[in-house]
């Protein structure tokens, strides 16, 4: 029988089970082509019709209206935290960002490159342990960006900053994008990185609003340019074709077990689940995330030493969970728990985690 | 029983029959780690084994010396486009390229972004039928460009250019990378979107001698560089792990089944068996490319009348050969011959086009 394990990596990470199968039953044969999708024409109707429902069940489970574009780029958000500011920029006014950590630090970075940055607000006081409130973005700014969930402290917006009037905010969403409901008109760019909470690696989802498709300076080269993908669909060039099908067959699952409303109940629940033992835990466990500003993603925690951490997990290991060693920035262990990992596996994490004290406290 | 047709598009195309099984077998556990390769973290142990190996084949294959670094990135050649003038150029120096059609012409134009440009060379006063001979490029250029393989015109270089001393010759190998043995010793950038004859869409191979990479100007975005990547060993960011995979498990069987030269032998023998219905047709079929240029990749042939060549690519569906209508820019039928196309599938081809002509001559 097929090994699986509980996987808490924080990205790539866990995808659904029948999504897996779904794939690897139609691996040599995709709908009675005769063919793998990794073989199919890009300019096939097969493909093109998969490419299209895709974009649809954004569409659909975001309540995106026909304002926005939909785009399947190649890169990750690591490209478009240059691909933001060249696109949105404009001459004169500054670039607004919040710093809440190394995923803001480094959209800030590659923004430079193209004019004036200012940071209106930050959390690095407190090694970005909370989502700053009260941001005050200017209404000269170009655009305002945040970065939605922070998956290596483990903060995540749960309030979304006032923009004044007409100021596009661009969100890198990669690690919560379906997390919960939003309002998407909010928004004019919301980015992610599929391989946390919606595909595999190779994929980036980008969704703009259709105005701002045209600030982008002429002299660009064409692949730079958000509407050059936009007038094509995505097809100006070959695409990432697989990891587009494996985003539809996970959106498509999203969409069978309620879409984004139920998943969001599924997700506080899960986090509730382990947060109590983090709060039930008489400081053994000690959450490095303020609570107003924690994550439902990704969970982030010390144990009293490095060597109790270590062996926790280790012993995870042993029963089958992997990835909770947390991130070097924070130390300690982080725990991922994006919309495919189960209530169950969760529960079990929790568990151990119980036990583990009971063992070492 | 799993359905199988011929594939004979021209990207993304077939793939190697045992690795779409050994992907398929693999793909709920990979390497008994519990998870599926699409759900491995890129920083972790298997993946980062899997990810080093995949480079290792491409320099054992290819024959590659320690000057050279071989990088897995996004984007597609289309990236490539512009990221090579932009990692290559030199103040006050031109950029001289070769131009065999659509790709090429694709490829100056994003050059132009960066500096001036030579088109030392055109096969465009015949439609793209035949490769320049006698290519002068100049002792002054900061790099030269060629396209190796011209997929939609059918024509590939037999014999590479001779290059002024120290001037780096970039080569777009997209459709011809691993089809028959080269020196790369006489190249300073090889790239191909690994779409055609490597693997899946989603990743793009790029080999650059090491003494190139610090030619970049510094005010440059990060993802942009070649250098970003190379000293991560192209993890400075999640890659598309899985398209990297597939690369990996197809440069394994090319190796199994005696590396380049064995290859090599294969497709000229596939591309005599088409091309001799071509030429024994009696000028039913006419080849697009003339003899001496004429693509082991992609053979494009046109019929006497639209409406033949309607009824061929028609009927050789109705025979389960797929994707063998000619591309806009040439008219016909286009046949794509890559490594993973079989003697027996070329065949095949060539007896049906037989009987066709036999039928509608």
């Amino acid at each position: 029988m097929t090994k699986r394990v509980y996987n808490f990596y924080a990205g790539p990470a866990t995808l659904p089970l029948p999504v897996l199968k779904k794939a690897q039953e139609e691996l040599l044969d995709f709908q009675e082509t005769g063919m793998s999708l990794m073989e199919l024409s890009h300019r096939s109707k097969p493909y093109d019709a998969m490419h299209k429902e895709a974009s649809q069940l954004v569409r659909e489970l975001m309540g995106l209206s026909d304002e926005y574009v939909v785009l399947w780029l190649q890169g990750g958000a690591s490209s478009q935290f240059y691909m933001v500011p060249l696109n949105l920029q404009l001459k004169g006014k500054p670039m607004e960002y919040v710093n809440t950590g190394v995923w803001s630090k480094k959209a800030i970075k590659e923004a430079k490159f193209y004019g004036d940055v200012n940071v209106v607000a930050s959390s690095e006081d407190k090694n970005f342990s909370y989502i700053p409130k009260d941001i005050c973005f200017g209404d000269k700014a170009a655009f305002a960006h945040i970065t939605g969930n922070n998956t290596i402290y483990g903060t995540e917006f749960h309030q979304w900053p006032k923009i004044p009037n007409d100021i596009p905010l661009a969100c890198d969403m990669s690690s919560h994008i379906f997390d919960k409901v939003i309002d998407p008109k909010l928004f004019g760019v919301m980015y992610a990185g599929a391989q946390k909470n919606l595909g595999p690696a190779g994929v980036t989802l980008v969704i703009v609003r259709k105005d701002l498709l045209d600030r982008v300076p002429e002299l660009t080269p064409t692949m730079q340019k958000w509407k050059t993908h936009a007038e094509k669909d995505s097809l100006f060039n070959t695409g990432p074709c697989w990891a587009v099908y494996i985003c539809k067959l996970s959106l498509e699952y999203l969409k069978s077990i309620g879409g984004v409303p139920a998943i969001e109940k599924l997700n506080r629940k899960k986090a509730t689940v382990l947060y109590d033992v983090l709060d039930k835990s008489g400081g053994f466990y000690k959450g490095h995330a303020e609570k107003e500003s924690r994550s439902l993603m990704n969970v982030t925690f010390t144990l009293p030493t490095p060597e109790l951490e270590e062996a926790c997990v280790v012993e995870a290991l042993k029963h089958d969970m992997v990835g909770l060693k947390g991130h070097r920035s924070v130390g300690g262990m982080r725990a991922s728990l994006y919309n495919a990992m189960s209530l169950e596996g969760v529960q079990k994490l929790a568990e151990f985690l119980k036990v583990f004290q009971e063992k070492h406290a």
